[in-house]
Formats: structure tokens, sequence, C-alpha cells
């Protein structure tokens, strides 16, 4: 392998190894960059034309050379290669091979430093879009699932027993807010994304008239980086997207399991489409939530690029090293991950089949109502401790009879205390739904409620 | 052990077992949560009396005993134990002691669900508060001894490899923006942290007709949760604060780095204040930075509470379970650790003795100057990558003669290019620093100025 | 705070500061090493006085003090102070108060380097020990779990999802080969503990004619440290401890998942004794399995722990660093929550209620046995893929029709394929089963077996 | 995308939906183990064949066509495609198109979870020879650079302070042993991963009479699984060797660091090849030891993926779930990023230019001497404390006049203790080296015995 870059090598003696070539390549993977580099490069192209520090004419070449080269890579005209290490080295080549040595202009007031620093800031930027986009899709997901089903109730479950019957568009609205949380942290972490850092050099800043808020502006930027040393140095964005990414896998996690429990014979709750839905090579019977499980495993993956990336950046002297380069591969993944599990687990949604039969049944049996025959006493004038222990020996008392609470007889319940009348019967799901009619719970009308809500969220029309 | 917990344990028909006591009690470590937990209680008792779902005169006996409970625990009059197993069941136990039966009607509309939610909520807001002012207390120390060696010069690195000159003050800002991101990050989690779950109940939203924004009110929270599923099984603020946090102590590692290298003999930039020093059992000339080495080191433990949380959550079905009680341990040595490290490292940084000459020498040496070389050749018509080239060559023939740049004759400089003239005698590290005037570089006109606008922002005078 | 450590400083004109103390003192988490530190000292002692490097009279004066010392802080006669920092100086200056100057002779050829690296040692031995006894009496609950329960049949689970009819015996037998792995780990990793420091000073070895051998005999040590510099920088045997417990409690953590699982009321194959269950503080029917929902939750705890060492230990420069003394929060924590979390589920295993009725439904339902109905084809000459279509195609059918594989008729069967015969009917569960006689297969007599086999190896009568 | 795998499908109505197979799929990562895949397939229709389960010549058949697909996976005359899935698939897939319907038959007495885990482990156990040799190849190069130089004196560290001299070849050799114990890792790892787990079916056994021990022969496993449930659940060995590897990577980070540290101008000890070192862009004087970086910065990764794994295991029921899938891309960047990384370091080892004054100047300074006073105080009958002292009071008297010891009379320090006579001005860094000749110490002795004992070990002569 011929290395290319022995340009930058002018007081060496040697050249570079092969092997240690390969190892300290990045345009394996940053050349996913190059949109970004070579938007990076048009805007400083400009910038140096119009404050004279090139010539007008040489800015128009460089940047009609570059434009060039976008098409050239688009089209696969380019060939990218290790020898030229990494993206700039490798887009500064081409476009030396168009327009010649005034190529060689285009690096002056700039360092790989804070060039790279500045593609990274614009491929988070896209990330970010990309990745909000996806969540809101997502969220859309549930609110059509839940609107779908409206009135579906379901045992809602603590320790995985059953606990108390909500509805299951209740149950789907609390990941529509676990998302939304997730779609604030991404917008927050934008803010600190939104920073050009080009004009800081390699550390020190340029030594030329550059005019920073130009470049800023043609390349959407709001804010300046304030320290060079710091703009050089600073991956606290990648960070920053990737520990949201983690919270976005957690909140997937959760969800992935819940389908892969309803899924299961036992509960019986859902069907997964055959569209998400593998098979065995062995068990003909079988169909698998295997979309569902990969979401779920994929956790681990993000979690485990967060645990990467600050173990890299731990203890690194200001400003530049090369242990930096190591940000890239896990941020693209992550962001990978993090887009293609939320498209899928959304499709799984939409493409759901809810057996609402079997959700009632689960949430019909073991005891639920037994909260409400204890508030049921507490309206009565009973302490709630008081109440609670009632309500428990009624259900020992029952389940020792193999009975449910709505089997029976106002005579029993009276056994356990007086103050139960007639209208204890009267506790069925419906009620149990009802009764918990203050804001954030799963009476009707509350959900309804925040199904609308949710509705206005994803048209844009506030909320948060 | 006897376990006093067994008021909740109705339909059971057997006692819990000692060791398992022990291994679900959380008493050991949530008591740390005593004062937020009285504090929504109270906001609980005064909300149900006012609403009628007790009677007022009840609520007063409540809170009445409640704010003496709290005097005991501080005034350490008051034995919490691990038989009740959490500070929920301690506090209420109390309260019974004082008040008698009137105590059980406190825990009506309410679950340890969402009291704990709201106590985990409650102790974040304050642990971001305390955060916050540790952060801003090291924003000062670093602009103190910034301003108070404004003139003094230092290498900038790459790679650990001198670079370019730039004004000590200059690189102790760079930390002031990591600090500062810190900050901002902090307060973005408090918007999420600023949301009231009391009234979520165990899981479904509570029966009665309580009033949350009374309580919302009276606790000081700006939201009210919108999701009773969801405000039981959301820890994502802790997750939230941990990865901040994990950033923080990321930038004090590199800063801890930075005082270890410097402290070296082979550095000797500065010296670590006997203060923060200490001695060796064996070598009696030593003199070691350990409170540095152990905020850098600390940082992995951060690190650490971060993946525990994310892997402890990962793939919950809703709503609360068990595994949720793992939150508190690490979010706790968390908030300690990242608040100690800050303070004592701002206490490293009031008492360093800086060695302005060393840093001088050592920004002297090396060839730093080689990048003013090549920029005074782009000045003079050559394109960035061939002045390179020849300030490279330069450095090679300097170096091969032992000399540093400034000790070349122009003559010297002419055999490498007709471009040099009189005036490349004048490139020195004043000139180079000067050069460097863009916004955010370390020119002593733009470090001047960035120590201003750090000024500002501390004394909250807008910024950002 | 007065610091007791200045006669460390001596070179120092400055006390140390009250805070920087008590952010360094270690003697709050490693005064658990007080019997490692102690029998360290007095095997150091006795090899000082059989050398002649102190005299033999003061060898026994030293270790009779040590021994009084011991004590003191087993009976908690003796006061350790945050003043003296660590477990080290705490010991010494209590030996100093009994025995006077002679006292000082103790620190002869030792630095606290080689001091601390010889506590841990000692102090993972011991906690390898306790961990494994803590294995083997869970594998041993697994054992007798299975062999009570030899006859009970469960479906085995794939994506969970019923894939195939298995005894209950072989599914624990499972859990009991990921401990035996388990155990194995930790034994390997004992090897590398076995290694005596001592003797290796600060960092180049001491400058006196100690002899390690006699030290190492009596600690136990196999083998004595090669090098000086790696003796006191060494904290893999801490990784890998840490390591090998990630595992036990991702198995744990399996399992616990199991637990919770099989509670629920959709599986209902188990019920978890009331001595390991807890109810819920507002709904008086539930019982939690919270001890198997903590078992899994500490599983990213411990995880967290291992990231954390790692982490901090990354890129240290030799020798020994204060960042080091972070090894030890983690390892504790580590060990406790290993062995308590084994416990606990051994306890959970031991009283566990199998309701051996409904793991039966479960394995009977779901098309368990068509794989079986794809071998029948295969045995009578179609090829697997062939075969496994066909089966396929007959679960779609009966599926539609509403039918387990059982009650379709045989015509029904040869209308898929005329190689049915009257012998399908005879594909039963315990035809299943029995056919799987494969070793490490699932049939009664490989079973049977491989409890034998367990329990053998259990008594150290061999295996692995 | 016309995915291929409807075959296992066969009770399914609906096809898979495009981008569900292109997130499901693994055949662009798993198509590493083609290998290992048609090895373990080889073996397994042999045995069908001699076991009578398929026919001679159908095995023969069989075995003859993976031999082909083989041969055209390697000349890149196989296409292997997204739409069937796994390399399992795609290698059935040309199988088929070579041999005909015969080709279904390989799959008998054999599931996908059995297959695939049987290829992993095929693939570990061939990582780890490599593993282990570039380990071998590291030690060699640090052995040989020793060697070279054998007489070379440099200061010994501990929290980076110059504390006591060391020989070079002592510090090479501690790097050594961290190596070394990595090997025993590395080994104690293969003894579980050597286990054949084939035979395990999906999850319960298969139901022919196979012959597990033939199939354990022909691929050289020395142990059959005991239990199906565990052998297609296990991903243990995967963690086992990620651990192992954070710990290389671990030690490789130490080495990194301290390559990056030396090649500073301020410590100045090494020069880093030009082979191995990077221009820079902007600044022409600069020569930077990425190599040293990257290995430093790949610690993170590599602790990532341990992480990442753990993570994705927890809490996965019994048995093979889909999340496992997520076992492969972090255990493949793995191994590469570990043999790359040794291989990469050996190198640089290898052409590393020595500064032997520059390290022997740094050796004489500050006071390295002061515990050989120490010493020589403690040999006239000081207890240890005690000299301690003196010797720290004789620092802050040297420093003071700024001498160094040697440069002091005997009159002064006769001022400190009249202990001190005429020999303590033969204390040099020679005889403070030769008084460590403690086993495991810097004295010359000592370190030529180590390193004749390395060498030993590396020729395979025994040693541990």
């Amino acid at each position: 392998m011929k290395v290319k870059t022995e340009q930058l090598r002018g007081r060496f003696a040697g050249k570079l190894d092969d092997a240690a070539a390969g190892y300290i390549a990045s345009i394996n993977f940053d050349q996913r960059l190059y949109k970004h580099d070579i938007a990076g490069s048009i805007a400083h192209a400009r910038m140096l034309g119009e404050t004279g520090i090139i010539k007008k004419v040489e800015a128009k070449k460089i940047i009609a050379g570059l434009n060039a080269v976008l098409k050239d890579i688009e089209s696969g005209n380019a060939k990218l290669t290790v020898e030229l290490e990494d993206i700039h080295m490798n887009v500064e080549s081409l476009l030396a091979a168009k327009i010649g040595d005034v190529a060689g202009k285009l690096h002056t007031a700039r360092s790989r430093n804070d060039q790279i620093a500045l593609d990274m800031r614009l491929f988070v930027r896209d990330a970010i879009d990309e990745t909000v986009g996806a969540l809101s899709a997502m969220q859309e997901a549930l609110v059509n699932l839940a609107e779908a089903n409206r009135t579906v109730v379901m045992p809602g479950y603590t320790h995985l027993q059953r606990a108390q019957p909500v509805l299951f568009a209740h149950y789907l609205l609390a990941y529509f807010e676990m998302f939304q949380r997730d779609v604030e942290r991404f917008e927050d972490c934008l803010d600190r994304v939104d920073v050009l850092p080009l004009g800081s050099g390699a550390l020190a800043g340029v030594a030329y008239p550059i005019d920073r808020e130009m470049v800023a502006k043609e390349l959407g930027f709001t804010n300046i980086s304030r320290n060079s040393l710091d703009a050089v140095s600073d991956r606290d964005f990648i960070v920053e997207y990737e520990a949201a990414a983690a919270l976005v896998m957690a909140h997937l996690s959760r969800l992935a399991e819940e389908i892969v429990l309803w899924s299961s014979a036992e509960f019986g709750f859902i069907e997964v489409s055959d569209a998400y839905a593998t098979g065995s090579s062995i068990m003909p019977q079988k169909k698998n939530a295997d979309t569902a499980e990969l979401a779920r495993g994929k956790a681990g993956r993000v979690f485990g690029h967060l645990a990467a990336v600050l173990a890299t950046l731990k203890g690194l002297p200001l400003a530049y090293n090369r242990d930096m380069q190591e940000d890239k591969e896990g941020l693209f993944d992550t962001v990978d991950t993090v887009v293609n599990s939320l498209n899928m687990m959304a499709s799984v949604l939409a493409t759901l089949k809810v057996n609402a039969d079997r959700m009632r049944a689960a949430a019909a049996g073991s005891y639920t109502l037994a909260t409400d025959v204890a508030d049921y006493l507490v309206k009565k004038g009973l302490p709630f401790r008081h109440a609670h222990n009632i309500a428990g020996n009624l259900v020992k008392y029952a389940a020792a009879k193999g009975k449910e609470l709505k089997e029976l007889t106002l005579k029993e319940y009276r056994s356990f205390s007086p103050l139960f009348s007639k209208d204890v019967l009267d506790i069925t799901i419906e009620a149990s739904l009802m009764a918990r009619s203050v804001y954030g719970g799963t009476a009707p009308l509350q959900v309804n409620r925040a199904l609308a809500e949710a509705r206005k969220l994803l048209r844009g029309e506030g909320g948060g």
C-alpha cells in the first residue's frame, strides 16, 4: 500500500508502515461523513474568498470542484482509499485531481481538528432530525393502536402480578410519554450540537482574518464556539446523543419485552403479524416475535457504545488526541440501531392483532378489584390500612373457596365487615376504571382526553 | 428479626424470612430520603384534608405528627429499623406511635409506588441544585486562576506533543466551557424532574377526588404527570442525572490528568498545595497529587453506576418492578462523588502554584512556531499545503543542526524559500498568540474578552 | 480534624486540608481488611525477626501487639479513625499505642503499595471460598428440587414460545451447569490470586535480605510475584473476580426471570413461598416475588462495578496510582451481592411450590409435538426439510380447526402425507421425552443419569 | 427482496416484511463463520452416514457438496444473500443448488440452535489461538527490547512522581507478566469452549441415535455438553473471551499511555519510529504516536462490547432467544481489535528508539535515592518510621538549597543524624539498584534471571 498522506510528513525520514496505515485509517467508516465534509469545505472556501484570504476566483474554482467531487462520490465514480487515511484527505485529493494546485488553498485557516469537529456536528444534527422523526412515527403508531382499541381492558401489572384493570389505550400511552421525553432530550442535545467549531484551527484559533459568523450562517449554526481548545476536544455532544439513545433503547426494550410476553401462549393477548415474525428451523408450529427480541437485545449494544465512548474519553489531556477517532463507529451504529429499531417496532404495532377477550378475561381474574373493595371501606370511614387488611382477608377467604370476589355473597362480605352493603356488588371492572378519573388515571374520560392531547402534540400543536 | 410490615401481608399465611427481609430492605440507604418523604406526606395530608377526603382535623393531626417525626429523626431520637423495610413504613410507624390510628389515613389515595417516585424526584431536584452549585464554584476557581495568570504562556498540545503556544488562561477557560455545558445539561434534566407523580396510585391512578395541582403547588412542581402507569415506572430522570454526571466526571478526569502531568518532574508546570497532596510511606521525597488522581479514578465509578442503572431497567415490563429499588444507591453515590470531586478539584485549583517560567520555556521549545512559519508563507501567496511542506523541511533541517527555529539565520531560511524576508525573524511567541485573534482564539485580546464574559455568566448576567 | 499521618509528610510545610483528608481516606471501607492486614503484618514481622532484619525479641513484641490489636478490633475496643486515612496506618497506630516505638520497625522492608496488594489478595482468596460455597449450595438446591420433581413435565421454550416438552428436572439442571462453570471460573481465578506480592516494596523491590518464601508459606501462597513493578500495579485478579461474578449474576438474572414469569397468573407454574414474597401497600391480593426481582435487578449493579474498575484502570502508567484505591468498594459490594443473591435464590428454590398440573397442561398445548411428527416422517424416509413443511401444514390445518394434533384423525393426517400410519397416534409427551435419549437430552433416562452425576460432583467425586 | 427462508414458515400465511428481513438478517456478519459452519456440517453429515440415520452414499454426496461450497465461497464464486438470513441457510441453499434434494437431509437431527452454538465455539477456539499467538509475539517484543537495553536505567514512578531508579528492562518485564496472565486466562477460557454442543437440537436433545463422540472427535472437542437446554443457551464462553480481552486492552492501554508520555518533549525517553507515527495537517513540526493513542482509545471499545453482551444476556429465560444473535458483532470486533492492537504495539516496541541518557538523567534527579538514605539509617538501627522522617527533612533541606542529595556534604548529612558516616556518599543509582536484589526486584542480577526465565517461557519450557 502506498500511503499518500506523505505530504503531511514533511520532516519524517521514514515511511508509514502498511499495517500501521491500516490501523489508523478511518476512511472505512468516516466516508459516511462525505456530504458533511464537503458542505463544510464549501462554506469555508466561500468565506475564504469573501474575506480575501484567498482570491474569489480561487474560491469559486474550489467550490465548483467540491460540488463535482460530491457528485462523483454519490454516483460511485470516486474511489475512496485507505492510503489517504480519512475522508478529509480523500476529498482533498479528489479535489486536487479535478482542479490542480489551487486545491491546496482550501486547507488555509483550517486544521483537520476543527474540520472533523465540524463534520461530526453536522452529522449529529442530521442524526437528531432522523431520530426525532422515528420517535414521532413510533408515537403515532402507539396513538393509532390506542385509538383503534379504546375500549379494550387489560390487567395492569406490578411485579408481573395482575394488579388493577386498566385500559389498553392507557397502557400504550405510557410508552407515548417515554418517547416524548426522548424527543425532548434530543432537542436539548441539539442546542449543544448547534455550535460552529470551525476557526479553532488545530487548537489555538487560526491566524487569518476569517469570518466565522458567515460560515455559521451558511451552515445553519446558531452559535460559534467560544474557546478553540475546547472546540477541538469536545465530544460531549456525541456522548449526549448516545445517552439519549440509550434511554430510547431502554424504553424500546421494555415495550419489546411486553410484546414477547403478550405473544406467549400463556398470555395470548396479541399476535404479531406474520410480516414481523419468524418460524423455526426444526419446530414447525413456532411463531416467534424475533423483531421484538432483537429490539430488546440491541439495547445492550447501545448501552455498550455509551460505556465505550466514556471510557475512551476519560483522562485525555487537551486538546485533540487520536483516541478520539474512536468516537465514530459507536455513534454511527447507535444512530442506525435506534432508528431501525424504532421503525421496526412501530411496524410491529401497526400490524398487531389484539385479542381483547383474552385481555379482558385476564383483567377479570386474580382479584384485581381488591383495591376497590378496600377503597369502598375507606369511603365508609375506615382508615386505609384497616380497610386494606379486611380486603386482604376477603381475598384469602375467596381464594380458599376457589371463588373470585364477584362470586361472594353479601353475607360473606359482611362476615368481614358490617360496613359492606349491597352496593359492594356494584364493584366491576368498568366501575373500577371509571373511579380512577384523576388526571393521568385510567378512567375512559381521562384516557380519551390524553389521546386527544397526544394527537395534538403529534400535530405540533404544543403540549409537553 | 420481627418483621413489622406484616400489615401489608393480609392474605399471607407465612412470615417473611429474616434473610429475605434483610435482602429486600432499603432503609439502610433510602433513609437519606426522610426529608423528602415527610415533605411529600405533609403536602398529601394537607390536600386530603382540604378536599374532604379525610377530615381537616385529621389532616392537621397528621401534619403535626409528621413534623414531630421529622424533628425526631433530625435530632437522632427516632430509630429507623430494617424490620420496617423502607423509609415510608418507618415514617408511617413513627407517626402511628405519635398520633395513633389516624396515621392509617395518610396512606389514603396513595401507594408506595407513587410515593417513592415523588421522593426520588424531590431528591434529584435538590441534587441538581447542589451539583450546579458545585459546578459554578469550579468555574469560579478556573476564572480566578486564569485572571491571576493572564500573561502566562504555555504550550498547547495535541497528541501530548507540543503544538502551538497558548495562554494558560485560555487553557483554563476550555474547562470553563465544559463545565458550562454540564450546567446546561443539569438544567435541562431539571425540566423533566419537575413533574409531580403523586396521584398515580399503584399504577392506575387513585379512586379519590384528589387535587393534584394543590400538591404540586405546595411542593413546587411545575408539571403533573400525564400517565399513571408511566409515572410509577419512570426512572429516566435518574438515568439522565447519571449521564450528565458521567460527563462532569469525564471533564474532571481530563483536568485531573493534566494536574498529574503538570505536577510531574518532567513537566514541572505547577505544584499542588501541600494541603491537597500526600507523601509516601516509604519514599520521603515524594509529593503526590492524590486528590487529582482520585478524581480521575472516580470517573470510572460514576460511569459504572450509569451502566448499572441502564442494565437494571432494560426489559422490565410495566409498571413497577422491585428491580427498580436498585436505582438508589448508585444515584446517591453518584451525587456524592460528583459534588465532592468538583469541590476538591476547585480547592486544588484555588491553591495551585504556577511555575510560569517552566511553562514559557516549554512553549518556546519544540518548534511550536512552525505553523506560524507556514502561515507566513501562505500570506506571501503559497498554497497552504506547499507552505506546510517547506516549514516541515525547515524543522527537519533545524533539528539536524540542533537549533530552534529562532536560531536560524535569514540566509538559512531563504535556502528553503525565496519568499522569506527579514520579518520572518519577528515570529515570536507573542506574535503567534496575537495572530490568533479570531473569536475563540488564544490572542490576549480574545482571552480577556472571554474572561469578562465568563465572569458575567457567573454573575448570572446571561451568556450561553 | 487533626490528621495523624503527618509522619509521612516529612518534607511538607503545610498540613493536609480536612476535606482532602476525607476525600482520600479509605478507612471507611478498607477497615473490612483488618484481619488480612494484621495476618500479613504478623507474617512479615516474624520473617523480619527470623532473618535478623529486626531482633527476634522485637518481632515477638510486634506480633503479640498485633494479636492484641486484632482482638481489640474484633471486640469493638479499637477506634479506627479517618485521621489515620487507611487500615494500615490505623493498625500501625494502634500497635504503637500498645508497644511503643518498636512498632515503627514493622514497616521495615515494606511499603503500603505491596501491603495493600497483599491485603487484597488475601481478601479475594477468602471471597472466592465464600462464593464457591454459595454456588455449591445453589447447585444443591437445584438438584434437590429436581429430584423431588423427577417426573414433572413442562414446555421448553425458545423465544418464549412453547417449543417441546421437557422434564422440569432437566430444566433445573441447565442452571446447575451454568453455576458449575462459574465454580470453575472462580477456581481458575484463584490460581492468579495465589501469588505473594510482599517484598515488592514501593515498586522496585526492597533493599533488605528478606525471605519471601517464608512469608508465602505462612500465609498459604503457592507462588511469589516475579516482578515488583507489576506486583504493586496488578489489579487483574479483582477484575477477574468481578467478571466471573458478572456471569454468576447473569445466570441468576435468567433464573430470577423464570421465577417471576412462572409465578405470574398467566403461567401459574409455581408459587414462591410466603417467606420470600411480599405484599402490596395498596393491593391486598398481591403476592410478589420481590426476592427474585431484586436478584435480577442486582445483576445491573455487578455489571456496573465491572465496567467501573476497567474504566478506572485504563491508561494508568506504572506503578501505583491513587486511582487504584477505587478498586475496593466495587469489589466488596460485588462479593456481598453475589453471595447474598445466591443464598436468597437457593432459599426460594428450597421452598418453591410446584404446580405440576399447570406445567403439564402447558406442555400438552400449543402443538409442542410437531417436531416429533416431522421426525416421524423423516424416519419414514423424507428429507427433514420436506417433513418439516408437512408438519407445518398440519399445524396450520389443526389450528384452523381449533384442534390439537392429538385430536386429528389418521385420515386427516394422511391427507397431508401417505407416509402417516396408525402409529402416528402414539406420539405423546412421554414418547417425545423418551425419544430424546441422546447424552444431554431430556429423556428420563438421561436426566436421571445427569442427576446422579450432579450429586457426585457436589460430593466432590470428580466430574467437570 | 424475495425472502427465501419461506421454507421455515410452513404455517404462516403472510410473507416476511422486507425491512424486517433486513433487521433480523445476520448474514452480513455471520458469514465470517462460513468455514466453521461447513466444518461442523461435514462432521455432522459423516456421523449421520456412519450411524445409518441417512445413507452413507447420501452423506458422501453432502460432504462432497459442502467441500465444493467451501471452495466457491473462498474463491468468491458463491453469493451470500440477505434473503437467506444467515450463514446456515445460505450454505444449505448453496448445497441444494449443487446436489439437489438430498441437501435437505443435512438438517436431520440438528437445529439452528445447536448449529450456531457449535459455529461460535469453533470460532472462539480459533480466536483464542490467534490471540494467544499475538500475546506471545508481544511478549517476545518486550523481551527483545529489554535484552537490547539491559543496562538502561530510568526512574520508576508512583503517582507519576519519580520514586526510585529501576532498570528499563525491569519495567518492560512488568508488562511481560501482565500479558502472561492474559495468556493463562485465554487458556482457561479454552477449557470451557472445548465442549461440543451439537446433538442438543432446538433445546431438548435430538430424537435420533446420533453419535456425539464421533462428531466431537472429528471436530477436536474434548468434551460433550451435558444438558441440551444449557448448550443452546450458553454464551458464557463469549463473555469470558471478551472479559479476558478487556484485560488485555487494559494492559495495552497502560503501555500505550507510557509510550505517549515517554514520547513527549517533556519526558523525551523514547522516539517512536517514523513507521508508526504520523504528522499534522497544520503543524509541520509534529510527530505523533497515533498508533499508541489508538491502542489506548480502543480499550474503551472492547470494554463497551463486554458491557453490551452482559446487558443483552441479562434476564433472558431459557432457552434460545433471538437477542442472543447480538453476541456476534461485538465478539468479532473484539477479536480484531485485540489482535491488531497487540500486533501494532509489538511493532512499535520492535522499532523504538531509546534515549538512555535522558532516562538516566531523570533517574538521577528528584531525590530518587531518598529511600536508600532512609534504609541506610535503618541498617544503623533506627526504626523505619524515624529514618523516613530524617530522610524527609534532608530532602526538604536540599531542595531549599537547590541541591541534589549527592551534592550534600557529610557534615550536612550529620547535622540531621549522627548515624551518617562517610559511606552515605556511596549511595548511587547503581548501589540502589543492586540493593534491591530480592526475588522480583530491580537488581541487575534479578532482572537478568527474569529475562532468562521469560525467554524460557516463550520457548515453551514451562514457567508459570
